[in-house]
């Protein structure tokens, strides 16, 4: 039986998660027998609630293929996440109403583990409800904290931004040691596992010592043992590159630069750790030290992206049709790295009760005995994900961003207060 | 009658400030009956004074040719300026005094406008002190502020860099504004040339409207004018995506976020108005808003370098040498815009006598009327210069950074105390 399809993104985008929503369209065409229209939620799964439904067949076939290399979340996307079924299961039977209204049988959500817990919620619902709904959840964060897959679609392009952003500051700062600035640092993200701080360990090799020094949210911070860190490494190397993830703490469990203001999901939103380094060295020891935020940035940086994370991208959002094509509901295709010597990986189905909500931290095998950085295991993990340089389109000197016609289908429904 | 040369890095480094002293070097050898040796200075100017000469000849061709695409300053910059001819005169005779030794007759001085005055004043002294020298400084500086030259080399593939990134980060917090961030704000450098900001307006296109506000330092920081315009901008948009100079000032022309720490020209260091900007919206506006601070990262992103910018960065190391062989002395070759529809460009030699120690800020015509943007005039300029993608070596998912000999000459003279 045919029926149509609902897609959205979900929190922070990725430099691929186009690409994964360009796959799963271009897919989703080789099974018209089962899947009819793609519609997108404008704003991710608000687009829902509110009937605010892309129609994707109309765009270009040319429009479909720039997904490929489009930053940014081009439906739109959003922090909005439903609340709890016991103190309201409106939402959800919004959400079902809606999808009935539209003939939609196959609910793909593209996002990380809150994501993944809301696609399961939403399978569980409409079963109960006696509504036939196919949920696949398609793994998506620059965090890589999801669990079961070896490595989340994302992540590679993040951790390619960050290390050669590494690199590249660390050749600028060791120039001009001698004589002037002695410390760089670099706050990347991460708020709770310090996977896109310990890529930055790529940028090393035989003749390339930076970073010297990466600030796990894994590992509590000592401001003594740092600073004698800092200190020793300037004596040794002249220089000192530090890689701070904005999720460190201190001995109290609070984050070293903790604003006061927190997102729709209750985590409070950081920022700020770079400078509170800096003034750390600056006061204790007195060296020039200059530090860069790379924020949206380092997620957004398709202009570097990873050929491997972008055919990961790219799998995760073909497997997810194929999945829901036969009937595989509550899944989410994972990428497993197979055993092979050189890198190689396929995809595989996991159920979503295994993922929801849950968070993969670094291993500590990952980690080096002095706590500021990443173990031969950890760098041979990361090193395969950032590898290859995926294709970009240019204009003008500039990535190119096509227009896309994200027209709306027409409501069936009255209007919905969120 | 044949002559050593001499060349030196200094002052901050761009993403193809190494790319200008590779093709200098083999520029060189086509000159093989007046120029010997080339030495670099290790260290910039400081390489010279304490007679730390690398000796270029040592590093294999394949070397020498992957400084085209090497980021930082390969032989090392420094950020030391020479004292006053007046009250220590000694320094340049030490610096005439190492020339000598190693027979050198040609002085390449690579940087801004403080290197161009130096490099006139050597060239002055030399002349007193009857050692003739023939004394060139080529452009580089990512401020764009040097007069004469039509553009500096480096700042193309800065400005590149940033309106890529603002174009990436503004799709990022486009996707995202519907529910959660309302405002990004990109700090960038220029601490008293706008150049820099003003180039993320190249992000900018019909179907793309960000960044929506520029702070210049030409343009005074009115407080309740900027939270106005931010207002109207998250009204009508959604959003608002600000990119600011790091040199804007306030009324009082004090920096927004002055640290008390001055380099060794006795500029003052800055860092720090993206934070200073966001609290101003969270306080005033209470809006969620995302601050990136790019740093060292937009100067050496020798990654997302601008092939019109590394052409010109490498035509002025050629030209130097030419100019240098002719017995141009107190020369820079300076890039010329050329009256045709299409942009092209020539090198011309201007004296460094007009250059030394001016800046060229954003002319007025570049600047809308409210102070907040890039006119068309500014665009036309600014747009040719970013165009094209230089190639970039990658090895193992990260820019190739190939191991050089920097072997130093042996010394003749006793040691030198800076």
């Amino acid at each position: 039986m045919k029926k149509n399809a609902f897609y959205a993104q979900s929190g922070g985008v990725t430099a691929v998660i186009n690409a994964t929503a360009g796959a799963l369209l271009l897919e989703a065409k080789n099974h018209k027998n089962k899947i009819g229209k793609v519609f997108a939620g404008k704003n991710g799964i608000l687009g829902a609630l509110r009937e605010d439904l892309i129609d994707t067949s109309k765009e270009t076939s040319a429009g479909i293929e720039s997904l490929s290399y489009r930053p940014g979340g081009v439906f739109g996307s959003c922090r909005y996440k439903l609340k709890d079924i016991k103190t309201d299961i409106n939402q959800y039977k919004r959400l079902i109403e809606v999808f009935k209204a539209h003939n939609i049988g196959y609910f793909f959500y593209n996002g990380g583990n809150d994501s993944a817990d809301t696609a399961l919620k939403v399978s569980k619902i409409s079963k109960e409800m006696g509504y036939e709904l196919t949920c696949i959840a398609i793994p998506k964060t620059v965090d890589n904290d999801l669990v079961i897959t070896d490595s989340c679609p994302g992540f590679g392009s993040a951790a390619k931004y960050i290390a050669t952003s590494t690199l590249e500051g660390s050749l600028d700062v060791q120039s001009m040691s001698e004589s002037s600035t002695k410390v760089f640092i670099l706050e990347v993200m991460g708020r709770h596992a310090g996977w896109m701080a310990a890529s930055s360990v790529l940028a090393r090799s035989e003749h390339q010592s930076a970073p010297h020094i990466i600030l796990l949210p894994e590992i509590t911070f000592n401001q003594k043992r740092f600073l004698d860190e800092v200190r020793g490494c300037v004596k040794n190397e002249g220089y000192c590159v530090v890689v701070v993830s904005e999720g460190v703490k201190n001995y109290r469990g609070n984050f070293l630069a903790e604003s006061d203001t927190k997102d729709a999901f209750g985590h409070a939103q950081l920022g700020g750790v770079a400078p509170f380094i800096s003034s750390l060295v600056s006061k204790n020891l007195k060296m020039k030290n200059h530090w860069a935020v790379a924020d949206y940035l380092q997620r957004s940086a398709r202009h570097i992206a990873s050929q491997t994370d972008l055919d990961h991208a790219q799998a995760v959002g073909r497997y997810a049709v194929k999945y829901a094509v036969e009937g595989m509901n509550g899944t989410m295709p994972v990428i497993k790295r197979l055993p092979t010597k050189s890198y190689s990986w396929s995809i595989e189905p996991a159920p979503l009760s295994k993922i929801a909500n849950l968070e993969k931290k670094l291993p500590k095998n990952f980690i080096t005995k002095n706590g500021f950085g990443v173990t031969k295991k950890g760098v041979e993990y990361l090193q395969p994900l950032i590898k290859g340089e995926a294709k970009t389109v240019f204009k003008n000197g500039l990535p190119e961003i096509k227009k896309l016609k994200l027209e709306l289908v027409k409501k069936k429904l009255g209007a919905w207060d969120i």
